[in-house]
């Protein structure tokens, strides 16, 4: 790990960061410069001006998308403010273009106040495609993105939905393998925050809207699932719960059961960790259902070694780990989508397409076995099978 | 000209615009994302996040300028909206790459409010090494400026301070040319926006917040300046003057003349005009002393064509146009302010530095004749001349 550190730096320092932008027309005459820029640009400028929506066309809008991130949950660093989320987002920003196709902008601001995030996303839509939000912590991430809907471009946090989608896929396949069927799984899901709200919604086929869900039509549903936070399972009226933790509260854990995660864990086919190190003991394994699956996604550090989820009896077991089989990462998801706003032009990211995009990803491991449930970044067409599925539903 | 517009549209189109972001590491293997992104990616946000001046070396921020408009004042075109200014920012951020070996980033905004473009360009401020705005009105321009002083990187307002640093080094030339002494001339500026007041304090080398203007040591300066806008010449006391208005007027029109253009155009060295098409008429230039210097900076129409300055006597004539000797274009500017910015890791630009950059553009030019006052943006070396000569008052 210290040499990937030491190499790592290496590389950053040697090109001072790991994108560029670059001229793709010739600026080497009068004559070039005339028709980029002054004079013959006031006629690209008048056209715009009549119907702005000519701005994808004629500029770099139509496959620009910029990747916003305040860095208040970076990695697991936590709250390490906007310069330090950089590299992390001029990463995004790099895979975008290697793996969608489009140019992404890494943007990190000043700023943790939610409105203050919203008016920042407002402001810019004009000069972009969509926008990729990125390590911006719960429960703001909810409120920011449910304030920016209406904004005119799509509005994608990666937190939330990258992670759902991508685990969404995964748990499609650890199912075929431990031979149950998807609707009938219940599941335990540890950590409320984005990617555990998310995760939780996209398991059950909903979409909510502050502490309203409903059921997204013709979507797979597991059969039940569980979140529990530091405070314990969630429930309707359970204290301390966010109005988010509310809604879902209200549409989850069916039996209403409370109670730490080794007492709700009892019977459970799947556990997913979104949380921090070591939040997964052993004995929680031992106490699911027979053949367990087991997503430790915390990073770099999981909930649970996955050799120590094996010796517990876990039958499947996925990390966000790149040194293990089965990583769960959303570099599978972010390019495929942004290559899908690209290609359609969307002007939102339904729930629908949020389904097929998982579908999608799935579907590209033809024969799961334990250890390749999930494709890897390199998978050939993966993210045009995501875009292509996804403006299907367009 | 319509067959350049046509040309233009048409590369616009066919390259959806006319910059992209690119990759500058590989992104092959594994191990490549390994260390480009997570894990190793957290080493460099760890390290920034102990000292955040680390991200100039190991992220892209060293070397990315944010191009900002709000589209209130483009080219001749006026107040478009964001979207249609987007054409000419991204053509600014073109020719930051190719000129200034900088990587520009065009970010059109949605607001024309100058406090929330003051909170904007604060809130990405730990996204880049520098701002450069464009296209934003009189006299928001000022004010947003002032501003933005303390946000700890630089911003320059190109159409105050490269249209100023660009007439200064013409006019110098041009003073040569006619035989007379720089510090001898008596100029008036016609238009009190944006470049008409920059351009009266770089002339008189002066540096001013709000109304409170001081000489700047060492500075070159006019014998006298008189600033005329649609209510006449600037003096202290006149009613109808924004404070930055005001400020001038107190340091400038040494014999307090009131009137119009036709009134204090008598007996002037140097006519500058930055306002719009044919503000200045033959009469006006008849009545100028011998030899008179006629800048029409308006664009893409000038104050008076060029050739019809000529007839009226005039000795040395510029434009902001192509197709016409003498082409005084911020493009010779803003790309070497960039390279200092960069090369210097500047905090601020000085107004010493802009006399400097001022001072070597016109020093590009060894044997100024009437048809050759500037060099051209092609010039071998410009903007590393322009950005040594900054450097060095750094």
């Amino acid at each position: 790990m210290l040499k990937i550190n030491e190499r790592s730096l290496a590389l950053h320092k040697k090109h001072q960061g790991k994108i560029a932008t670059v001229p793709i027309v010739p600026i080497k005459t009068k004559e070039d410069l005339s028709l980029a820029y002054t004079p013959g640009v006031a006629a690209a400028s008048s056209l715009i001006a009549k119907n702005p929506m000519l701005s994808y066309d004629y500029t770099w809008r139509g496959r620009a998308v910029a990747v916003v991130s305040d860095g208040s949950a970076v990695l697991g660093l936590g709250n390490i403010g906007p310069e330090a989320a950089l590299p992390v987002m001029e990463g995004k920003a790099l895979l975008l273009k290697e793996f969608g196709g489009v140019d992404g902008v890494p943007l990190v601001i000043n700023t943790q106040d939610a409105s203050e995030i919203v008016r920042f996303v407002t402001h810019i839509a004009p000069s972009f495609s969509g926008i990729l939000l990125e390590d911006i912590s719960a429960p703001r991430c909810f409120q920011i993105e449910e304030e920016l809907l209406g904004i005119g471009i799509p509005v994608f946090h990666d937190d939330q939905h990258g992670s759902a989608i991508a685990v969404r896929a995964a748990l499609k396949n650890a199912a075929k393998v431990v031979g149950k069927e998807y609707g009938n799984l219940r599941v335990v899901i540890v950590g409320a925050g984005a990617a555990g709200l998310a995760t939780a919604k996209m398991l059950l086929g909903l979409t909510c809207q502050s502490d309203f869900c409903e059921i997204i039509p013709g979507g797979l549903r597991v059969k039940d699932a569980i979140i529990v936070d530091r405070a314990g399972a969630l429930f309707p009226g359970r204290a301390d719960q966010n109005i988010y933790k509310q809604g879902l509260a209200s549409v989850s854990n069916i039996d209403r059961k409370s109670g730490t995660l080794a007492e709700v864990i009892q019977g459970a086919d799947a556990l997913i960790g979104v949380s921090g190190p070591n939040n997964i003991t052993p004995e929680n394994i031992r106490r699911m259902a027979p053949h367990p699956i087991v997503f430790a996604m915390a990073n770099p550090v999981p909930e649970i070694m996955p050799d120590e989820a094996r010796r517990a009896g876990a039958a499947v077991v996925a990390t966000g780990r790149s040194d293990v089989p089965n990583q769960i990462n959303n570099v599978l998801v972010f390019p495929g989508v942004f290559r899908a706003v690209k290609e359609g032009r969307l002007k939102t990211i339904t729930p629908e397409m949020k389904l097929a995009a998982s579908d999608a990803l799935a579907g590209l491991v033809t024969k799961p076995t334990e250890d390749h449930i999930i494709p890897d970044p390199f998978f050939p067409r993966l993210a045009e099978t995501i875009a292509h599925a996804m403006l299907k539903k367009a």
